[in-house]
């Protein structure tokens, strides 16, 4: 009831990307757009499970490297906001401004966040003290809000995005850099345990870091049209935002120092990235850990043999449940086949089809979904199976995903090739002249070719020895890479 | 850290419920109230745990009960939030209105959501066709927003509240009915299996229901100054919202209808009784299954025996979280005493101390935080004690709650008696002339008093033979209770 298409059938060809894309969010439940504000879609209940368990992975990690969870009110005072220059340059063309509430004017105008430094550094300064306190750190689960004046996309570029933020606070620039690397630990333990994902960690170029940070680390994943989309934020704000809203630590000798401080993000874009990345031509493949349903059982109904399928049916899911599988038994008055497309659609990683004759052959048919393999599965060995079958196929989607990411880097040593090379996308490796200030104008031609340097290898000194910038002939001082982005 | 106040000793008198209140949420890290918008705080680390926890126990109940997890915008289109005139009503003077984002004037206002009947309701008309899309059930953990002119008070008036509520439709009011007592046995499990509180459940008088329902059910709490906190609602909406939002199904026999509907929420409320009601002088006692920290280890240090103590705690605390326990060792470097009063401050269940002698004997000394009993417990059978404690202590602070509540139900019959019977605050059951339009001018009365009229028991028919108003003499139609009301 809410696929806005009611058909079982699905197959949409991938190389149209864009359309693939749209017509799966609906068909598979993930967002309805109809709600009627731009850019701000409801969550369904298929595609909210999804998102609701990357979150809650998301969360089980931050506990465990002692991040406190705690939650922000989402309005933001004015005079608390406009504080930091480089950030209010950097947000005040995307927010929401609340000036009335009842029947009345608001003293001071209130703005919904466009992200939470603001808010939560102003109560780090109530909170921190000394050394002892430190390191300092939380993060939230909620919504962030920015009125996007590009053309919006479900998931990948909204006006209301769901997200999990921490925010902390140490002692020294090593240590925050030390929790820099911690937090990618954690983005890799999610990406690589449960949702089959990953991409390229760059240090951003300082033209395109976030707003008051130092520098910005941030990784791209490769989406199936070739165009990179930047899914995690992990930012380096050194003594920027602690000077100015005074977050200030004694010493162990006595002496005062502002405190130094990092930032980081994930938001629906991981299920929008699980979705792209995986799916094919007839609907979702989903990882395992995150499906809301694990696996679908078809009765294959013969007419007197109505019970003794149901029953079987009944028993193996009942037996699953109970083993931790999410597991449903599809009992609608449609044909199997109808069945199928549906729940291949849906991207529900294992099917098991049983007939009269497998009841009396104690065995079931099991079809997994990413390579549509058909197993005969004895009835005494069924959860064995299928826990083995369930990390099979979140293997192989992995696998699959990282093989297509490093077929999708290029060294390119030219601007004339760049076009060629890239013509399926991708990364290019380039020598280029700076990712400081002095780079911008190069950057500039990259970007009038449809291009965006995305920054450095992040962790990596990938030096050019005597290569010249493949845009000015200068002399390289780095290699960058290259991509369209989303 | 996130404590205003450095000292370990509290010790407020609960006669003074309100002081004792705001003191222990400060002190206890509940919230912090200096975030610089009125009625806005922050949920900090360890409250936000608690009301995390509360929330999420609510969600196995609703998933379980087959309600699909959604999440809907928490924006608003002003002409679809007018369409409803009660609700409107109801709520205008509430709202907070977005009409600027970035350097434009929005075409249409927006709102922030103050409850989810409208988006949700013009959604479900886009959603629900026919009677087998019924009962149709979702819900979502979010926060809404109210511009409070009341003082407002942390987790019991704000203007955000974080919450969950639940939406349904059906194919008949019967249907309705029939998940209104599914929506209270959820609450009531909820209560009794987690958080050891109840309350009352009354059927409001006609000029207190929600706005555009056909009739609100609501749970009344005992606080323990004596007045009483709406901790649940719960609305019949018959086809009010459907016949102005056009939610119209099929029935089997082709013709159509709308459907009916309920709605019912719980908020962060719940968290401010857990808190209100166990506690005691020496600060909060939480409900195990809520508490961030169930366990407390205090290692009692004596010189040269530190290693074999320290040894003991971490072993200790190793099979306890093993076991699934939320257990902690306080290593600062206080006397056990301040850790003692720290402690039982925060409401942590059960406290283990462990020195020299308890190794020396294989034993380790428990002492309960609700009674403050003292257990010498042999080493190998620490966890099955603490197990059984654990649940000894939720029944024990439990059953108190409820035998406090029974204690302040009196039947009043007249209404010079009164303000006397209630000096203790509490409920008066009282003949009533009529909840219904007819009774407004009584309730006038009762309400110069002080006092509110709650409502009738939910449930339960408690029809007076041959009473008379305690108001205004006529012959009483109902019982409703009377209470002082936050």
């Amino acid at each position: 009831m809410n696929e806005k298409n009611t058909e079982d059938t699905f197959y949409v060809d991938r190389k149209d990307f864009s359309g693939w894309y749209n017509e799966i969010i609906d068909r598979a439940g993930i967002v309805d757009r109809r709600y009627p504000v731009k850019g701000m879609p409801v969550f369904l209940g298929y595609g909210y499970f999804i998102h609701d368990r990357i979150m809650r992975f998301m969360e089980e990690i931050w506990n465990r490297t002692e991040h406190q969870k705690m939650l922000f009110p989402a309005l933001i005072p004015e005079n608390l906001f406009t504080l930091e220059a480089h950030h209010i340059k950097g947000f005040e063309g995307d927010v929401y401004w609340i000036e009335k509430a009842g029947f009345n004017e608001l003293e001071e105008r209130l703005l919904l966040r466009p992200t939470s430094e603001v808010p939560m550094y102003h109560m780090f300064s109530l909170w921190i003290r000394t050394h002892n306190d430190l390191p300092f750190k939380i993060y939230q689960t909620c919504a962030i809000y920015r009125y996007e004046t590009k053309s919006t996309r479900p998931l990948i570029r909204a006006r209301e995005v769901p997200w999990n933020e921490a925010h902390t606070a140490h002692d020294s620039f090593k240590d925050a850099e030390r929790q820099i690397a911690e937090a990618w630990a954690g983005y890799d333990e999610l990406f690589e345990k449960y949702l089959g994902i990953t991409g390229i960690k760059f240090k951003r170029p300082e033209w395109d870091k976030f707003p008051g940070a130092v520098y910005t680390s941030a990784m791209d994943l490769l989406m199936p049209d070739g165009k990179v989309l930047q899914i995690v934020g992990c930012h380096n704000l050194g003594q920027n935002f602690s000077k100015v809203y005074g977050i200030v630590f004694e010493k162990p000798d006595g002496t005062k120092d502002y405190v130094w401080q990092t930032s980081y993000g994930v938001s629906t874009r991981l299920l929008a990235s699980v979705i792209s990345v995986h799916g094919d031509n007839r609907g979702l493949i989903l990882p395992p850990e995150v499906a809301p349903v694990q696996v679908v059982i078809i009765p294959i109904i013969f007419k007197g043999k109505e019970e003794i399928v149901m029953n079987k049916c009944m028993e193996v899911k009942k037996m699953l449940s109970e083993n931790g599988i999410r597991v449903k038994i599809d009992e609608r008055t449609k044909t199997p086949g109808n069945k199928y497309y549906y729940w291949e659609m849906k991207g529900v990683p294992l099917r098991i089809d049983i007939g009269p004759k497998d009841v009396e052959k104690s065995h079931v048919v099991c079809v997994r979904r990413d390579n549509r393999e058909k197993y005969f599965v004895k009835e005494d060995s069924i959860l064995e199976f299928v826990k083995k079958i369930l990390a099979e196929i979140f293997n192989n989607i992995s696998k699959k995903y990282v093989e297509s990411l490093n077929k999708h880097i290029h060294n390119v040593e030219s601007i004339d090739s760049l076009k060629d090379t890239m013509k399926n996308g991708g990364f290019a490796r380039v020598p280029f002249c700076s990712v400081g200030e002095d780079g911008l104008a190069c950057n500039e031609k990259i970007k009038e070719m449809g291009y965006d340097v995305r920054g450095t290898l992040y962790g990596s000194d990938e030096l050019p020895d005597n290569k010249k910038c493949i845009v000015c002939g200068k002399e390289a001082s780095n290699y960058v890479y290259i991509a369209k982005s989303y």
